[in-house]
């Protein structure tokens, strides 16, 4: 079924909107970004994934320096259109600069233990060197 | 493999960070609420999502009116700690309160055009009344 359109509240949060990146075969979540409605223009455009980054205040393309881009598979909005799910294929071994598939790679236990529950799959400083491409 | 510690970073932007609402058996992403620190501390002690409601400026049971609570299977972390990755139990037939199993129901299609990609599983109306338990 198609409905019309949809506007992508950036309003709601000072013009951004949390974009959950989900591995499309695997259904693993990969990491959370943010996009101003530059940002998600850009990535619907190229089909690769562009964020904003919060703390350099500017677009911010994934895997600009790692080559860790994220290919556009299917784009979702959620049913108030104040988030974005996106759907992808992840080129490389990991989206995480700390070296892991995934930046969710820390369980929080209910003995207040934290446990790692991936494995590295990546050095991080053979990709990134010493100029970290961090999250936003 | 265990560490120490991890402190949320509620203060990155202002109060609240974005908590992913994953379905545990499916790997499917549900929705996107906010949290805060009392609401994260009440989730972590309950077994159960609260959320804070940025609309109604206070802490929101998921489920408070409808039931279809959200049982705490895994909570993780994400690298630099400003996002929260919430694997669940979705008890009843969906979690959005327009009647579908996930609040990601539309697809955007390249040519502009959104798709309703889910069956409803419920009938809002029957489930929430004339008031309406609606995101934050």
């Amino acid at each position: 079924m198609h409905v019309e359109s949809v506007s992508i509240d950036f309003d709601k949060a000072g013009g951004l909107v949390p974009a959950i990146i989900q591995d499309y075969r695997s259904g693993d979540v990969l990491m959370l970004g943010f996009m101003n409605s530059m940002s998600f223009a850009e990535t619907q455009r190229s089909g690769e994934v562009v964020f904003f980054s919060r703390s350099r205040n500017k677009l911010w393309k994934k895997g600009e320096s790692s080559g860790h881009v994220l290919k556009v598979r299917e784009l979702r909005v959620d049913c108030d259109a104040d988030a974005v799910l996106i759907r992808v294929e992840a080129v490389g071994p990991g989206v995480c600069h700390e070296g892991y598939r995934s930046c969710f790679f820390r369980a929080l236990e209910s003995d207040g233990q934290v446990k790692i529950t991936e494995e590295r799959t990546f050095a991080p400083e053979s990709v990134y060197g010493q100029q970290q491409e961090k999250k936003a």
